[in-house]
């Protein structure tokens, strides 16, 4: 069966053995343009697929939806040609209003991912909600998560080019696991798949990601209320200093049997 | 001497001796807002240090200037608090002009850092030119790159929290090494760089990543007239494809003693 997050196609390859060419997987790349009432959101460069998920729980993370019926509809259509932009087409419920100029930006900002326009970092901080306090996590189990992580990153192994997120319930059973080329867009479709099941927020269980944990991944768990963040990469310090605000606990270098807790250890039993 | 792109703080690790306390070094995430003429064009979360050069970079990556004098004045001034973003104020020389409306766009999209707002990829293609065809890149000195650029790193080593881009010249002589958590910010130093030193768009060289390669990179490098990409990780289908288009070779997974070439593979010798 083919993989739609891969393609495959001919590369050469230089080793001590000289050039050859040989068959090589390659992780897909392709621009989405997210609209509301036909008018353009976002256009992102995302992997195909889980493309509804994506694009709730960007809405979601912006604060524009909170429950699945705050979206009336939304369809995904797949562009015509290479050089046009699939589509995601939304269509808010009558009760909800979007405030355009809240989201007049100039530039996308590069790693600003969720922060660009907002040249002010502490309505951030206050729309950071406190995450439950009751809210506990196996630290054994944790630390055993690395391995099982590794055997589901299925189109990763295949190509080395795609970021992964997972939910784990509190019991730390895997429910979801979603694959993209931007990390954002990979804790998106989780956040979607939240979304879509009634669950957002959740106010439970952790937020695996396969890469670093910036600033905005810990704004995005966070808004999905979900009390843990394990990052198989290393934590900015931005991203703990957001953590502490909110009482999430954050681990960093989650790998074979050992992690770096930065902050809410006391949730780890 | 204090590296100003580590932070250093205690951290709780565990293990299979439990839990200890540690001193660990982070990577420094913070706020940058950029202001033309006091109007703001972006939000940027950016590893303090060469801010002028980010600022520049980012600038050429958005073809708003394309020499160091089209910038009359640059000024970066640290905020007074925590919660406030740090400024980067940018006076444009006269003869430049900027059409804001260009630059309208809603939401910052997370992967598609110099695309957002932008739906149709086509003009993203137009604005390609091809790279020159005569630029040449000693295959065998590329391969032995990776060795040299590890030395290099010293903030990852410390932090494993900072991507890194360099610049390479025709002989492979690497000749500027920026680091930054946003791996796009690491290239706009890069290019700022270039800028700075009135070298930009260079028509020469290599641009090395320690990362992956996706479309963004792709468009960054294309603009600086850098003929060689070559990144320690992954591409994506659309960074080959954008590759091809403006005649750019591009190497992925360069590893000691290997490489995979994508494009342009008559320019390694």
């Amino acid at each position: 069966m083919s993989n739609p997050l891969v393609l495959r196609r001919s590369v050469v390859r230089l080793s001590s053995q000289g050039f050859e060419t040989v068959d090589d997987a390659v992780a897909v790349e392709r621009a989405l343009e997210i609209r509301i009432g036909g008018q353009t959101l976002s256009v992102t460069l995302r992997t195909p697929g889980h493309d509804v998920e994506l694009g709730l729980g960007f809405l979601a993370g912006e604060a524009l939806v909170t429950r699945r019926r705050d979206v009336a509809e939304i369809v995904a259509t797949a562009a015509e040609c290479a050089d046009e932009a699939d589509r995601l087409d939304v269509t808010l419920a009558p009760h909800v209003t979007v405030d355009w100029t809240r989201f007049e930006r100039h530039f996308a900002a590069t790693a600003a991912c969720g922060l660009c326009g907002r040249a002010h970092l502490d309505s951030l901080r206050a729309g950071l909600q406190p995450m439950p306090a009751d809210a506990r996590i196996d630290a054994a189990g944790l630390a055993a998560l690395p391995a099982r992580m590794r055997e589901r990153q299925e189109a990763f192994a295949a190509t080395g080019g795609l970021h992964a997120a997972a939910y784990g319930n509190a019991a730390l059973e895997m429910e979801a696991l979603r694959e993209d080329v931007g990390r954002h867009n990979a804790v998106d479709k989780i956040a979607g798949w939240l979304l879509e099941q009634e669950r957002y927020p959740v106010g439970s269980g952790v937020l695996w990601v396969s890469g670093r944990a910036g600033a905005e991944i810990v704004l995005k768990a966070a808004r999905a209320r979900i009390p843990v963040l394990a990052a198989v990469g290393a934590p900015s310090s931005l991203a703990i200093e957001l953590a502490e605000s909110a009482a999430m606990t954050l681990v960093g270098f989650l790998r074979e049997g050992r992690m770096n807790v930065y902050s809410g250890r006391e949730r780890l039993t």
